[in-house]
Formats: structure tokens, C-alpha cells, sequence
């Protein structure tokens, strides 16, 4: 898998895929910058008179529900629907999912009304998605990866796509195989929009692979930053950390893929 | 009050606070970062149908009326009504209040209809919230320090909560007491949000201390992170700055805070 | 023409003029400090209940069609009315200009209804505003850079102002008169925002001089900071870059101006 990933990273510096962002504003210029800095190219429009013709010309579309209003959810149906037309992946990230019912509701009808290939959050946004109504129930670190991993499982069937979910340990499955990444620092909680990143991360590559090498190699790639950006910032803080990340993307290669990759299948 | 501060900063840390802010696009990013470097949660949500969900499971709310919309007038004026019900405090940050009607408008109708724990703005803005008309008169630094005493002790009995002006020397009062600061570097100026990430501040300590208390941390903290960034930066410039101040606040400790702290009370 | 910008940058240090923006979410951070950092003060402000109160107090006035939607619109163009009374300068970044029905409608309808004093963009933005269809036919840079100027000549007569397309070699025309800069670095093109921080600049600038010598002096000057933040940052990343670009306007002045400005008239 590692190979593939490597050579979608080479296709996405090579191709430059423009990738459409329906997103929140708290995050928007990392996730802009990062897809700038894997190679790809950022468009973000929102409006319901624009999104059609915009994700007409990408190559991938984010929807991200951080932020969300009643203004950007038809265009978000909008633009989904004209992704699953023209064939071209939609990547979710039910930011807050089960935080509020507009946020739930949203995820739904998103699901229903678009093919989602692949859906990236947390534990519980991942377990909402999946139908479970009381995600965490693991006490220690062993049960939640466990968890973790039956809830990506099941996400995955629902959606009939890829679900990946974040954490200590990243979990990402197509509904029978499993992906375990052992990459990342601990400083990546610390900064807000890590998630939206790796979020549109995953989408650049989902533009130049299948789905389930997309979902692993974007969330890869983020850890193995937040393991180069710590690395080259330590105990600094959190606002050198933040910018390190986008400087660990911009210079990410094959070999740093392939020597740092912590990755086991099954 | 300095140990206060210590052991409501330590608080901040252990608990971390959700803080629900109703912010401007300018400055979200900052003010999501800047909570999260102090060991706050924050969560970003305006829209009307869901700010009462959110309000209802954080520990304080931030109302900051810079790049006010119609579409987020009502979300705000509900989420604070929310916070009062639950009894979590409710910050105000009156962006360029007096700077046009629908600023005027909105400040006064927040205040109507909405109990306002803490206010924090700079002289003119919280001269507005007193009811002043025209506000700066001094015309040197000892006189309008002197006005701003005034002004803050006039707002404060105004809103019977907390009144806070930032400037060269920032002050804080209850009604009747006067804290005086003179931290900070006037670097701060040069860099947008440095008022917004304030606000949040305070509104991160207010989620584990009393206002006034809570509002000299925030307004300490920040000026202090000011000191250590451009001891950290020095004439790099503005861009770096203002990553150092984010970078500062991440590493802010009880030590450094008795340190530094010149706080006169009276 | 560089003893103009070097006085007008004196100004804008000196004068702090008050630049409105009415921009995109994605990159209005940046916007903000890159003013800042000038000299200038940033207002942001899009509501259409109180734009025109805004501009009435501005010194320049931004419009930047990124993000655009239905409710920014209608400010917009109140907002530019408002500066045609009041006699200061509007610059208009037709961001994405042919990307979308939505983005061609709005740049015409501006164009229309408001007197624009400078138009910045890339060529096919810029070759849109000039009422070409299909703008690239250049297949070497020389021709591109042929085909910039043209177009530049075109779209200023157009508008009765000033254009100006950034690219690989910078081409700004008063509808007779042509400036070419060579200024600049490759990595500006892997940062977001750099075009509507130049935008930002041009409209400081503009605030205290001439609309040709503005369109000149900001497109310089993000030019110059460019070169001087890769030397700053190398290959260190486009997360350092970013900042340094910052820093770099922060530190900008007269000498450094004079020494690296590679511009050419006739």
C-alpha cells in the first residue's frame, strides 16, 4: 500500500488535481495552504448559485460541516450530487457530528442524498455515521482502539465507501479490511483544524487513487508531519507547530513516506 | 489576585473549557488557537439553529460583533439568552462598536437583552457600552489613562458585570475596584485579532473563575505573551510575532505569570 | 516612478489610511496583517447594513470576488457607490473571474456599476475584464508575457483605470503606458492569498498616491517581500514562507525598495 501511496503523491505534485472545498471558515486557509503544500490545487466556493459549475471542474470535493448554515447545506447537496454525476469522489467530515442536531440532520442528508466514498472524523462523529448512538465506551486505550476499529468497520458498510477514524491510533476501513496507522504526535490535538487538514489531504489524493489508499495516505501524511513538525519545532509551542505542519507537507517525499510509515493491514 | 489567575489558569488546563464563540472570520483561526494553547476547547457555531445546542454544553460564550451579519444577529442575541439561562458567563468584545449604526445597534441590543458578564474592547469601543458619546479626550497618556479608569468604572456599573479597556496601560473594573496593567508590547497593535484572542482569553478563565478575576487573566496573559513573543522574535517582523504570541500562551506557566504580572489594584 | 512609491510608502506608515475590505473568507487574515504590516488599518465589513457607513471612513476600497455569495453582492456594490461619491479609489480582484456564471455575472455587474480605479488578477481574469473570451494562446513565456501586456492595455482602456496582471513577469497599464516588473519568487504561487495580499497592498497604496504608481508599488512590494522571505526561510517550507512575506512588508523600506525593484516602463 505504501507504494501506491507514494505514487499518488508523485500523480497529485505531477497532475496539480483542483479540489473543491465546501468548508468551514474557522480552518479554511490551512486546509487552502496544505493542499497547496501536498501539490494540489484549492478552490473554495459555497454558494448555491456557483458549486455545480465549480465541482464541474475539480477533481475532488470536500463537504465539512464545521460551521455550518442554513446558507451552505443546499449547496452542499448541490455540489455532492454533481460530484456523484461527473464521478468524481466526495469526502465528508462530519465535524461535531452528534454535537448539535443541525449537525446531525446535516450528516444524514448528506448520506442520503450523496454518494460519500469517504468519511473522515473522530471516534464519535465516525460512530454517529455508522448508526451507533453511544460511541465511546472503551476505558482504556486497548478497548477504544478495539472500538475504533469495529466502528470504522461498520461506518464503512453504511456509507459503502471508506471510513477513516482519527485518533492515537488511526483506523481507516473499506467495510471488510482494516488500516491501522501508528503515526502522529500528540501536539496535532493542539491545533485547531489538524482534522480538516488531513481531511483535505485525503481528498488530493482521492483525486489521483482509490479510495481506501486515499483515505490511508492523506491521514499518513499528516501524521508523519506532526511527527517532522514537532521534530523541528519542539517545546516552542503550539503557533511554530502549526506552521511546521504545512512545511513538513510541502517537503514530504517517498522516502520520508516509506522510512516513517507505521502502517499494519488486515 | 495573581494567585487567582495561577490557579485558574491551572484550572483551564486540567478541565479544558468549551468556550462556544460567535466570532468574526477575521480573527476565528486566532481565537480558536489562542484557546487551545491555554488548554480551553473551543467550538465555532452561528447559526440560529443550532448556537442553543452548543451554548448549552460549553462553559462560557464569546460575543464578538466584528463582520456582524443579519444572518448572525439572532444567533447571538439566543446564544447569550441560552448562557444566561444555564448561568455560564457571557463575553462581549464590541468590535468597532461606534464605528457604524448596525455596530451601535446591535451592541445596545445584546446588552438589552442579554446579561453581560464581561465586556472588553478598547476605549472608544467600552465608552460606546457606557453610554458616552464622544469618548477620547486625553491628550496625553496620563490624561486618557485616567479617562479610562472613568470609563471603565461607568460600563462596569452600567452592564453590573465586569467593563475591560485595553490599551497602553489596560484597565479592569467591577464598578468599583480598578485593576491596572502594564504588560504587553506595542507590537500587539500591529498584528489583527490581538483584541479578539483577549476576549477569548478571558472567556476561558471566566469558564473557571470569578469575571474579575477572570478578565485580568486573559488581559494578563496576553500581555505577557506580547513581551515573550517579541523577546522571542525582536525586529523579525509582524508574521513571526504572531505566531510567538500563540506559541507563548502554549507554554504559560504559574511562574511566569507571577513574574511578570505589573498589576496594581485599588 | 520608484521615488513615488518610496514617498507614498512613507505616507501609508505615516497616515495609517483606513482600507474597507470586502473579501474572501479563505485568505482575509492575511489580508488584515499584510495591511498591518504596511502601515495601513484594515476594516472588514460586508453587511449591507453597513457598508456604506463604512466606506464613508475608508480611505480605499477592496472588492474581492473569492467566496463570493448572494448576500456579499448587493454590499459590494453599495459599497463601491459610495466610494465613487466619496471619491476614493476602488480596487477590484476578480478572483476566479470565468470560473463561474456566478463570478462572470458579479465582475461585470461591478464593472458596470462602479467606477473601478484598478483592476488586479492573473491573466485570464484580467483578459476576462477586457472583454476577451478565450485569454492564453501563449505557449512560451515570452509570448505569455506578450499576450500580458496586450491584455493589460485592453482591460485598463476598459475600465478607464488601471490593470495589472500578476504572473511570472508583472504587467501594469494605465491604457497607454506599460510597467513590467520582474519581482518576485516561484514560491509565492504555493501560498494562498498572495494575489489578495497584493490586491491588499495595491489599495494602501492607493489610499496615498496615484492609482498607477499604487498598482506598481504594491505589486513591487509583494514582489521584493517574496524574494526576501525565501531568503529568510529556503527550503524550510511554504508554512515559514508564508509568514516571512509578513515580515517582510513589515520591514520593508525605501533603500530595500530602491535596490531590488527590476521595473521597466514605457
Amino acid at each position: 500500500m505504501i507504494e501506491q501511496i507514494c505514487t499518488a503523491l508523485q500523480a497529485v505534485r505531477s497532475e496539480r488535481p483542483l479540489v473543491h472545498c465546501i468548508t468551514n471558515y474557522v480552518t479554511v486557509n490551512d486546509v487552502a495552504n496544505i493542499l497547496l503544500a501536498l501539490g494540489a490545487s484549492p478552490i473554495m466556493a459555497d454558494d448555491e448559485a456557483e458549486v455545480a459549475e465549480i465541482t464541474s471542474m475539480a477533481s475532488a470535493l470536500v463537504l465539512n460541516i464545521g460551521t455550518l448554515n442554513a446558507r451552505t447545506i443546499p449547496a452542499m447537496i448541490q455540489a455532492g450530487q454533481c460530484a456523484n454525476q461527473k464521478g468524481i469522489p466526495v469526502i465528508l467530515d462530519p465535524v461535531g457530528a452528534g454535537a448539535s442536531t443541525l449537525r446531525r440532520e446535516t450528516t444524514k442528508r448528506i448520506l442520503a442524498e450523496v454518494n460519500v466514498s469517504i468519511v473522515r472524523g473522530n471516534l464519535s462523529e465516525i460512530a454517529f455515521v455508522a448508526g451507533l448512538n453511544s460511541a465511546v465506551k472503551g476505558v482504556d486505550v486497548g478497548e477504544e482502539q478495539h472500538e475504533a476499529q469495529e466502528v470504522a468497520k461498520l461506518a464503512a458498510q453504511k456509507i459503502q465507501g471508506i471510513a477513516a477514524i482519527t485518533g492515537a491510533v488511526d483506523v481507516i476501513s473499506d467495510g471488510s479490511r482494516l488500516v491501522c496507522l501508528q503515526n502522529g504526535h500528540p501536539m496535532l490535538a493542539r491545533v485547531t483544524g489538524t482534522g480538516c487538514m488531513s481531511t483535505a489531504l485525503v481528498a488530493a489524493y482521492a483525486a489521483q487513487t482509490d479510495a481506501l489508499t486515499a483515505a490511508v495516505g492523506g491521514i499518513l501524511s499528516m501524521g508523519i508531519a506532526g511527527e517532522l513538525a514537532y521534530q523541528a519545532t519542539g517545546a516552542i509551542g503550539t503557533g511554530r507547530f502549526h506552521l511546521a505542519l504545512i512545511d513538513a507537507i510541502s517537503r514530504l517525499d517517498k522516502d520520508t513516506l516509506r522510512e516513517r510509515a507505521r502502517l499494519t493491514c488486515r
